[in-house]
């Protein structure tokens, strides 16, 4: 494996998913792997899962870890060419992607959705310069359009839980008081589409997400005729999509918040969801503390998603 | 041991310093105890002697380290359980610490008095948390009422120096611009009762402590009669503990800090402080430069009281 | 080797030259070296290349590292005795660097020109303070007057890609839109003057370097006649040094950036810059991205030099 950026990357998923239960099993098995490389961890955005899970991943292999927090935003980098640079950016990518990676061997980096211009952000522009520019392998810790290390480790867990071979998995649109990306929730379903599980996605209408990742996925405005038989809700909030309200909260409608009622509809189906929540808006009190929470073995296997593409990248190196 | 938040943790408290010495003569001989063990030091409030002590006890012990800084309290938790989460704090306590506690074996934590209200700092809120919600041995940097880890060092520093079985070991209050909390000279009055030595605080009146920290050492309101035949003077501030004044800076008298003059009142006595120290506001610059000055063996030990509170937690895992 | 924070300190240059290309061939032959070694590295101001090549050097060499960064400033230091610290200035350096020079066994100190006075910045007050009080060896990562780590960089990059024995290497001037330090002409200089090179200056009148650092190399005003049959061409913008307009920028003058008809004059110079370069006021872009720019291969270096430093004190601790 060369870069990690989404499902297509890990290939063969059934043996990605085989590598991640061998390395949960044993999480110190390959610790000599990693030596004498580093892992360079580059944040445009903040971070806290994603942070801690991945530079524990790294050690867990035996690697060096160094983080450069680019605060947020702050660290302006000019992009294009013939540009006199006499304003408030001081590099140019053109250097500044090449020299940090010369003191590395892999790149792990974050940068969000700016929701300035949805074709800027769903073109990946700092990502794809990332893998333009540097020599290194790249991985996504959360670019504009997906979040790829969230929704590996969604699906560990899914098959850790599931009590049949094609459990239903729904997501769930709920409210939120903020703006949010749509990287989740797209991840989540390009994940879905590439099993063979019943994936149902449920939302408002309006907040319909970008077709390139819905796919096959069966899509219904209606919340509890949705969650009925469901195996597994993941319930998350999400910005609109389309081109004219992009980046909007177009509806904070609390009756699409998940409760003990909603989730009786279910085929006592497990609760995930990939914090920070907003208890009570997204979910109750009783849903996210009930038996059927997976919200921290959710957040658990983090460590293990990223163990494992980082393995495989180690191994291709 | 699981947790280390006070004296009493630490179990029969000459094995312990037995331990402390043994680690100061080869502070790398258990450097293979922590080999695939993470600690997680988490700061709510600043650190310099704490954060690198703390660090590089743990690397000593072969650990990996890693480090989150709470901004300020800028990372607000939400704490109760039904609020409907719409506003500025964006994650709940009940799902942060298990999170976080995913990805350690280990977690120190640093979150000082808030001045807000005396009881809500007694109780430790927030210290207690960590210990209630994660499933890891916590390590107090320096809780609202106590700082071990420098109780320990200052503990280990006498007992180097100390030319008597039996000590006269005197607290006294001294002046400083600023209120400043009473964790210090709490958690140095909890270790120097758990010993033998004969201990005296001395302040002036309103500057009373907590009794069960007091315990039965001996109060003297008269700095000069308190330092008669003292052979360690420990200097420190601290804002007043009485619930009408808490919190606040009731004098700012400079005849309480400690000089040569005063000094010369003790049986040569050695001059102790935990540092940051305000030169000629606590005490004098021919004071804290004299040959009796162990301010930074003190600070030395910092390393070896962190170090033998890990290596005992790390044994118990 | 003791401290390092210039030329002189490396002791024969040929033997250290050495000494880097035998670490470029394998960077882990001395991994073990630095095993149960800390280095500290404390930023005074902020850093991208010497925070990252540095950590990655210090790791080569199996060495712990623990960053401290000191906000812009923020964290005052008092300076002077007998000063009653009631003020903003919360510790005294004579306590300050002793305590972190306990956690550690190599400090790594950047601390930039303040440009207040000319003879503060020339003394090195902050880099001197720690060297004084510091029982450690101390490297600099960028002083007031010098960037040793750089220009060692710059000679192992110029050595790499000589064609004679003794090429020309001309320093030039050129704009920028903020004032910068004289730190890294200051140290090329320096460090050309400790070859047998031939080393030529050229900047505006007003732009006269410091003569200690100048030596025996040749000023010439004249840009292009400079570039003539100039093997390497080593771009930077400083500001004035003269006591009158100490810090200021004289000129904005952009007939000195270096660009294609210039470099036709020299021998097929390789352009080299220690980064970040604002494009098009230093160089431009064809410059900079033709076959015969070295900036990243320069920046690469940086690790190299780096490890030979820390290597050379390792061995004589």
């Amino acid at each position: 494996m060369r870069h990690f950026t989404n499902v297509h990357d890990l290939g063969n998923l059934q043996l990605a998913l085989q590598e991640a239960f061998d390395i949960k099993a044993d999480r110190y098995k390959y610790c000599e792997l990693g030596k004498n490389k580093t892992l360079m961890m580059i944040f445009f955005n903040s971070s806290l899962r994603t942070r801690l899970s991945t530079q524990k991943a790294a050690m867990n292999l035996g690697m060096n870890v160094m983080v450069l927090d680019v605060n947020q935003g702050a660290w302006k980098l000019e992009t294009e060419r013939g540009v006199v640079m006499d304003g408030d950016k001081p590099e140019h990518l053109l250097e500044a992607i090449p020299v940090m990676s010369c003191y590395c061997d892999i790149i792990g980096v974050r940068s969000f959705a700016r929701f300035e211009n949805r074709r800027d952000d769903y073109e990946e522009k700092i990502l794809n310069q990332f893998i333009q520019y540097s020599s290194r392998p790249v991985i996504s810790m959360e670019s504009a359009t997906r979040h790829p290390l969230q929704s590996f480790a969604d699906l560990i867990t899914i098959e850790e839980y599931k009590k049949t071979d094609r459990p239903k998995v729904v997501m769930s649109w709920a409210p939120h008081p903020k703006s949010l990306p749509q990287a989740v929730p797209n991840s989540f379903a390009e994940w879905m589409n590439a099993t063979d599980y019943e994936f149902v996605i449920t939302h408002p209408k309006g907040y319909e997400l970008d077709p390139a990742f819905v796919g096959n996925a069966r899509v219904e405005y209606d919340q509890e005729k949705a969650f009925e038989g469901a195996d597994f809700i993941y319930a998350k909030n999400w910005s609109a999509y389309n081109e004219s309200d992009y980046g909007k909260v177009l509806s904070k409608d609390m009756s699409w918040t998940v409760d003990e009622r909603k989730m009786k509809l279910t085929n006592n189906a497990y609760f995930m969801h990939c914090l920070p929540v907003r208890r009570n808006m997204i979910v109750t009190d009783d849903v996210i503390e009930s038996e059927n929470s997976l919200v921290i073995p959710e957040a658990a296997n983090r460590e293990i998603s990223a163990q494992t593409v980082l393995k495989k990248i180690l191994e291709s190196l």
